[in-house]
């Protein structure tokens, strides 16, 4: 804590100090003080970096950044707040995508959806000091019983990409980390909020396994099985660039709260 | 340009009037309504499903959006533009990279540069009434005489990485979509903002193929001829996911005045 503050207080001087371009810029420098990787000054930059994938597996918000995520995903700017904008945004694209396929008949074509924060949202779970909007490190204990008390809200419009598809005649299919142990609550949750019925839910059936191999295996499941992804929707890179079917498009809905 | 501000008017009007959850975002509506895919409300969406890719093949910058490209690209934020923290993050986060790898001994392990919005700028010219930061469609002469003037500055401190994978032993090749013919005007322009050297610089000598095309096809070849692809930099998707060795990391360096 002591470290960060020291940190930013240096690098904002040093920054203060000087004018475009910025010669404290400099790598070489950043590097010998060990700052290269922990300089973190500006959290637009941040989140931009993260949701391109240049900036991978981080593992908490830096603390920074926090009051930062926290307001991108609370504070309304117009009617919504930004994140709320930035998800519309990619649901609306998704749309005039699906506006221009059909599946094809007599073959299972598939639009993939994640469940956690791309159906339903673990916002209330990370706006809990224990989880202080992405600011702690991940609480697996914790975050089972959110989803234990079945009350997840839908992802903001997510909801109209997911019925035009199944309306068009996909097969919808979700595909999440969570434990196949908690298939009950999380079905009843998917129902609350409006998601009645899908062609397939595949929960973590293997304990051990980690969640981007895991997934990546029951994509190339659905390819055996012939349920060819035409459109992959998920809130990490993890579901849509990892291994064989990550659909003929993707749309990375933003996340700003956790990387995995 | 009245259908724009007709549409504008209308959406916020609508959205105006009501509550979040936002009952106009219904898709199904804006559809019958012809105003999906028109629909930027927010320009922050905009620029953020841009650079993740959501949001693909669009030809100019909106309307709407237009005022805040222009901002982003050269109003100050403390004391760098938005632009240049999300380049310079980008940078930071790519010489991290750097700092894991080596070059295999007796190869040509490779970094590879896109040359325009990657190393030189072309900002100075989207600054020019004729190209109105993107909100024109593109003038590919108008643009030609701008590279012909051989004055594009740098693009921020992405020398600082150039330099230091260079001076790790990496081979630099510089891949092109500008015209052979340039070559003179554009290595010159190179030494003068301070790339003094490089192993390969291809310009586009195929004048009928798409750009696209025609660096997928290069780097290609460059993996026949042993140019192994270990960090890839580049300011458009097509530079970064197109083909074979495109590299085992690849950077985004954000681009929100055109995509290509």
């Amino acid at each position: 804590m002591k470290l960060v503050i020291l940190l930013l207080i240096s690098a904002t001087a040093l920054l203060a100090a000087n004018a475009r371009p910025d010669p404290d810029f400099n790598p070489i420098r950043l590097r010998s003080e060990g700052r290269v990787g922990a300089f973190v000054n500006n959290c637009e930059s941040w989140r931009l970096a993260s949701e391109v994938n240049n900036f991978r597996s981080w593992k908490v918000v830096p603390e920074q950044c926090v009051d930062y995520v926290k307001s991108y995903m609370t504070v309304e700017v117009g009617i919504q707040t930004q994140y709320e904008y930035d998800v519309g945004t990619v649901v609306l694209e998704a749309i005039e995508y699906l506006n221009t396929v059909s599946p094809a008949k007599g073959k299972n074509d598939t639009w993939l959806f994640d469940l956690t924060d791309t159906l339903l949202s673990s916002l209330p779970y990370y706006s809990r000091p224990g989880a202080n909007y992405g600011g702690n490190p991940f609480n697996e204990t914790a975050f089972n019983e959110y989803i234990k008390e079945g009350n997840s809200p839908l992802v903001p419009n997510v909801n109209y990409l997911y019925k035009d598809a199944q309306e068009k005649g996909f097969k919808i299919v979700i595909l999440s980390g969570i434990s196949e142990d908690l298939r009950p609550v999380v079905e009843a949750n998917l129902n609350k909020v409006g998601f009645a019925k899908w062609d397939k839910l595949i929960l973590k059936y293997k304990p051990g396994m980690p969640t981007k191999d895991f997934k990546a295996s029951e994509r190339a499941q659905l390819k055996k099985d012939g349920f060819k992804v035409i459109g992959n929707v998920g809130d990490q890179w993890s579901d849509l660039l990892t291994g064989t079917n990550a659909g003929k498009r993707a749309f990375k809905i933003p996340n700003a709260l956790y990387y995995s």
